[in-house]
């Protein structure tokens, strides 16, 4: 039985992936990808308190990786959820609340985990659900998330590359991740792993860029819309690219304005997810 | 020959070790400590730039490990760096320094590292100068650090306590880390080790705070300014402990307010070093 369960917030940065390969692993916790993405000041804020149903942005919803994160920490609980971003466009939402729910239900409900432990947690509801291969520990480690070897942080390794650029994105649609990661994901993951080493041997926000349009080309994941923004910003003499995985088109600096887009407007977010509340010892 | 110098700024935040064990070695990347501490919001702010002096607070310095990480990168700057913290009193100054180094020369210059080289050679420009073993790894990482396994990122392993407090504290004077880390330091080290040991069984604020005071009496490094304060927290019913290494206490809520002291007040910083200008491609 539960103890007693106080008010927790948590903040989780929304994750955009630029490139990956996936790493399927019958253990949830030493599956997962490796590539690169940016952490967004554009996340998930949630409040963890008594009560027992999940809503996002007022609506009552069933995430999947929520539940199973409430259950590995038999914690029942209500959970208030807020964001900007869409959901199942390619921002990590799914995987921002399974990390933000972990850290929240773990200081409300007084469970004893630490970080790594909760980000595992999270990592493997995410696998387990299949919503997901790599948000979680690039949205808890924040900043400009290199996954070097896949997995929670028990067995996975991550690095970052050096950069805080201004982000702008626009959103076609949706693209399902559970479609694409259960599909034929070899010549995706080819395509991902030549991406990581070009970025590696010149860890740049450029090189990253770059690999990230070449790969949602050579991965044969471009819609018309998605392919037309990224020529548009492309001529305007910026750089941009498409979330895996979701119709939506990101670019660094003011790529999407300069092509005549509306687009949203963010930063990286270099803390990852975290409790927000301030917690004090009487 | 480096490439012509632009301006980059990053800032690091101070970084409170509050139990550690040493572990020496022959090689600095795997060097380091074990150990946990608070990674504070009063940091370093610096800013590289053409030219070849270290400004701290507009006083010109020398500070060794800034030395060896310009010397690594192959960088000639300037450093101007502010901050709140007073030197040499457990705050972990020469580690932002050096880390701060690494990643503005590094924009600054165009070197191409990523976070955990830079990390790391910040880390090795500490252990190499015997000015410090965990702060920089610390830094690199913020929140409420837990440094598992030494050395810096290739070898060493993290984790954190999910905790946000308001954090206080006082100084009363310096305490040089070379003279402790130079001296005997097993008896300090088995008391580390059994801090640790009791922090991840139970990883709460709470038992960090715990383990900080009895690891300072137990290394013998408590003086009678610092024993006094932490007795008057006490008294107040707060819980305060000994800054490693310097002679700061320290107390999360409002603990040192509340026994009569006027301590500077922060918070955890969640984000650890970054940089701060806005990278844009154009």
């Amino acid at each position: 039985m539960q103890q007693a369960l106080e008010k927790a917030t948590a903040f989780v940065p929304g994750h955009i992936t630029g490139f990956f390969s996936a790493h399927p692993a019958a253990d949830p916790a030493t599956a997962g990808s490796r590539g690169a993405g940016l952490a967004l000041s554009d996340g998930v804020q949630l409040t963890v308190s008594a009560g027992s149903s999940l809503s996002l942005n007022g609506e009552i919803l069933d995430v999947d990786p929520v539940d199973r994160v409430l259950e590995t920490l038999d914690v029942t609980a209500a959970v208030e959820a807020e964001t900007p971003l869409p959901l199942g466009a390619g921002f990590g939402v799914s995987g921002a609340l399974a990390l933000g729910t972990a850290l929240a239900a773990n200081a409300a409900a007084g469970c004893g985990y630490t970080e790594n432990e909760l980000t595992e947690i999270a990592h493997c509801a995410e696998v387990e659900a299949g919503t997901g291969l790599g948000d979680v520990v690039a949205q808890a480690r924040g900043g400009v998330p290199v996954r070097l070897e896949p997995g929670g942080p028990t067995h996975g390794r991550m690095d970052g590359i050096p950069a805080t650029p201004q982000l702008e994105y626009v959103t076609f649609g949706e693209l399902s991740t559970e479609t694409v990661l259960s599909g034929e994901t070899e010549q995706l993951s080819a395509a991902g792993e030549a991406a990581l080493e070009k970025l590696l041997a010149e860890p740049t926000l450029e090189t990253f860029m770059r690999g990230s349009k070449t790969f949602a080309r050579e991965a044969g994941l471009l819609t018309e819309e998605v392919r037309t923004a990224i020529a548009e910003v492309e001529a305007a003499g910026g750089q941009a690219a498409m979330a895996m995985l979701g119709q939506t088109v990101f670019a660094v600096g003011g790529g999407l304005s300069a092509a005549g887009y509306e687009p949203a407007v963010c930063r990286i977010d270099a803390a990852g997810g975290r409790l927000c509340n301030t917690e004090q010892l009487e």
